[in-house]
């Protein structure tokens, strides 16, 4: 394609807001005419399928569930009066709440201010807070925030050593819809249990996220916790970090949420248009299917040119991948669909996966983000004329052309700024291009049935963990493990229970293991 | 497979070392008896050329360099007594710098002590650094690590921010082999100018790490800095965490530099061994390959169960996709040749984009790494019998299992803890799986000729940039964008002049755009 030729799709792609002043080009996706012709009855369908949504259909069928995300930034939407006063009650709580604790009306017992978050939660809990934080926390925030997203002792114990002595004014999040999410109840009682070891009552520090009479619910009422946030049924986790689970943290922090909330509502509104080529994410999502065949062919390569949105690719791998990422469509036929999406941040990553991505395997395609304000100040020259802003967006602009001209596909999105507005029009462009792109290829993006399967295989690894506890206990002579898994009614789970006794060895947990351990039929294994 | 077979089958891949204490598992890859035999000479060569690597040959043949990291954790290897000193040496020299530093002997003019470093490097000379500090350092570390990474202005400004009145007693270090590292450069003007704002004597903390006469090296001998660490020619920024790029660092955060090296020198043991399947990254190379034919075809997600390996497969989606993404094999063909990495951590990821990788688009394998101790201390039970620890190996088998149910490959790679020695054996494992996965494609390694096109490509926006602000300055009328492009000698690049023209407006920059900025035919530029 010729220097004009290039240009000329350039202009005739650009798609620009002048309200929001953001662009989205998809110039440098390989969008063939056929493909516009043929998507087009599919995005009407795409178009009617998300008014129905925002009006209140069950748009996600096997959960029978609504899926209400974006009322939650305009609540003059919702479907009902109820939900509408239910959003603008649970946003004023949070803000009455947040306003209480910056104040000092509320407090921990032993100090006047709160002066740390620790946030428990996993998933949509902590991706969303977690990016949020890294990206727009204010370097004198009221109030600095901390996660436990695992079951991992050692980094339970890591984040609780960067606490302190300052566990006595943290204030601890425990966020969990549903409250049954077990790594999160494990976290929760690992604080508890730190709490009680440091003299403190959890209760007067705590405050549950959670949905309004969950199982996490009726335990900080009866415990008395210091609060508890509502999470609506109608908001999915990797879609709520502009509802309670994200919104408290970042405001204590000192972020603007109105303005995340006006952001995603303006980027909302301009997501809602029903045309193609004058809606940013139905370009992105088209751009997407031509990349990927619309069977997720190319891997999603997210590339923002600025530190603060380091962790955006870690939140648009949950909420593409866990969206998009399906068995079945929604007729029940086998799809395995999907897109898989990384990425860090640029010009550091041509550093790293660059030259893969220009000379390898080219399995993927880029998104661009484009931030144009260097900083709030000037800048001192680098060269003449030449800040190093001026670098940063000359590296954008030739990495994406490097890329093109060995034949890789590109995106760029660009915003003036990274703040809590364009980060909430960020959030919302992706939902929506995610939802739309979910039509496209005839996917319930809303629901996520294979996360069950990971968890139903670990009850059983643990039930035999208990089993074979008991048997051992019970034996009074060594065993192989072929005679263990046997007794404990599992001959065919060998290994699995081979594994569980390497890692109770590798902890002191009461079992002797005789043998070579890279021999798994020499061992012997007897209780302590 | 039914049960008893996959459990024989379990036990005849498994590869365990004894003293290492370390497990490979690549049961649950499909890899065919025939592939094996098909492999199995170019495996011999891949060993030999391996051999050859370590005693000297120029296994980087485009930049005609030896590659000599082996020789950093067993000097005794190094082709030359020349290299054999060096390696020695630099270490001594390391070691004597921390010591100075830590006793106060080297310190600050305005202080006592250093209280932090600043490390300023990008590539390979950031990614080592921040994964191990991640990964290992203690809580009350001498002195605490921040990293500039980038040529991002609101980046640096955050860093330094961070840093805040300690900029007085930071340690910088300045890393960059030939010392023309753009972003690096940078990133060493931004920070000397924040000395110089704050009336700070920026080469009485600064640390050149370089290579020995580089651009960099004359100018801290001229300007009398603190100190210079010299990097060695046959040392490539993806492996480079055991040499001067990354121990001093390490060593100043109280990390057992030692310990790493004795870990990446067994390891490095262990995979010198000529015989496929007792050689543990022998093992890896064969299982990519399985996956991917040996064309990339599946992406490596890398799932380390552990909170302090977060940063594990950052670090690996450079060691790997920099060292196999390649256009050409060592014959000239074009092969495209690479493997794409990703990941994070469980079972956090579990809750974010396992979802697809168990139901969607089966374009990967995972692996998955095991750290079998949970903690130092003891833990609290969670329920009977069940710690924290458990529900994290339990999640891990899980996973696996789930993943092997619906036909997804896994690799688990498991190890007793994450220390100092265990770092050192999972950088050297898999450095030595990336070379000999390239020698079974027939690549270099050890170059990265991609990365230089979007350099060269920057190198020309920004030259733009300074014609076009010149010929605007010179200019008594506005002009179009086509007008500009051309008075600017490069008429075909309007597009890259109008994205010029967009950051430098944004910015405050000299110039003024009329028109609607999203219909550049519309725009009319003039300076100020």
């Amino acid at each position: 394609m010729d220097a004009a030729t290039l240009w000329k799709r350039y202009r005739d792609w650009l798609y620009y807001h002048e309200e929001l002043e953001v662009y989205v080009d998809i110039s440098r996706m390989s969008v063939e005419p056929d493909l516009i012709d043929h998507l087009t009855p599919r995005f009407e369908k795409a178009f009617q399928d998300m008014a129905k949504l925002e009006q209140g259909a069950i748009a996600n069928p096997d959960e029978d569930r609504m899926v209400g995300h974006y009322w939650l930034r305009d609540p003059d939407l919702a479907p009902t009066p109820e939900i509408r006063q239910e959003v603008i009650d649970t946003l004023a709580k949070i803000e009455a709440f947040v306003g209480q604790v910056h104040s000092g009306q509320l407090h921990p017992p032993g100090g006047d201010r709160f002066t740390d978050i620790l946030s428990v939660g996993i998933g949509g809990s902590a991706l969303g807070p977690q990016f949020v934080a890294d990206a727009l926390a204010p370097l004198d925030a009221p109030l600095a925030i901390h996660f436990i997203d695992n079951s991992d002792p050692a980094g339970i114990d890591r984040t609780l050593g960067q606490l302190g002595d300052r566990l006595s004014t943290t204030l601890v999040f425990i966020i969990s819809k549903s409250g049954g999410t077990p790594e999160t109840r494990n976290g929760m009682i690992e604080v508890q249990a730190a709490f009680a070891q440091a003299g403190l009552d959890f209760s007067k520090q705590a405050v549950a996220i959670t949905g309004v009479d969950s199982k996490l619910d009726r335990q900080a009422q009866s415990e008395g916790w210091l609060s508890r946030l509502p999470m609506a049924d109608w908001v999915g986790g990797r879609t709520s970090e502009l509802s309670a689970v994200g919104l408290p943290a970042a405001a204590l922090q000192g972020i603007d949420i109105r303005a995340m909330l006006a952001g995603a509502k303006a980027m909302d509104a301009a997501t809602r248009v029903a045309d193609l080529k004058t809606n940013p994410a139905a370009l992105l999502a088209l751009a997407w299917y031509a990349a990927g065949k619309g069977q997720g062919e190319k891997d999603m390569v997210i590339l923002p040119y600025k530190d603060s949105l380091l962790l955006f690719s870690r939140y648009l791998q949950q909420l593409v991948m866990e969206s998009l990422g399906k068995e079945r469509d929604l007729d029940g036929n086998i799809v395995h669909q999907g897109i898989a999406v990384y990425g860090n941040k640029g010009s550091t990553d041509q550093h790293a996966y660059v030259q893969q991505l220009r000379d390898g395997v080219p399995n993927f395609f880029a998104t661009f983000i484009e931030v144009l304000r260097d900083r709030p100040g000037d800048s001192i020259e680098i060269e003449r004329g030449v800040t190093c802003g001026d670098y940063l967006s000359g590296f954008l602009q030739g990495t994406r052309q490097a890329l093109f001209d060995n034949q890789r596909d590109s995106i760029t999105i660009t915003v003036p700024e990274v703040s809590p507005y364009y980060v909430g029009v960020l959030i919302a462009l992706y939902e929506r291009a995610v939802g739309l792109y979910a039509s496209l290829v005839n996917v319930n993006a809303y629901h996520q049935p294979g996360v069950e399967a990971g968890k139903k295989a670990a009850a059983t690894v643990l039930s035999l963990q208990q089993k074979a506890m008991a048997v051992l206990k019970e034996s009074n002579k060594p065993m192989s493990l072929e005679e263990l898994a046997l007794a404990a009614g599992a001959p065919d789970q060998v290994e699995t229970l081979y594994r569980i006794l390497r890692h109770l060895h590798a902890n002191g947990r009461g079992i002797t293991l005789v043998g070579n351990l890279g021999r798994p039929s020499s061992l012997q294994v007897s209780a302590v």
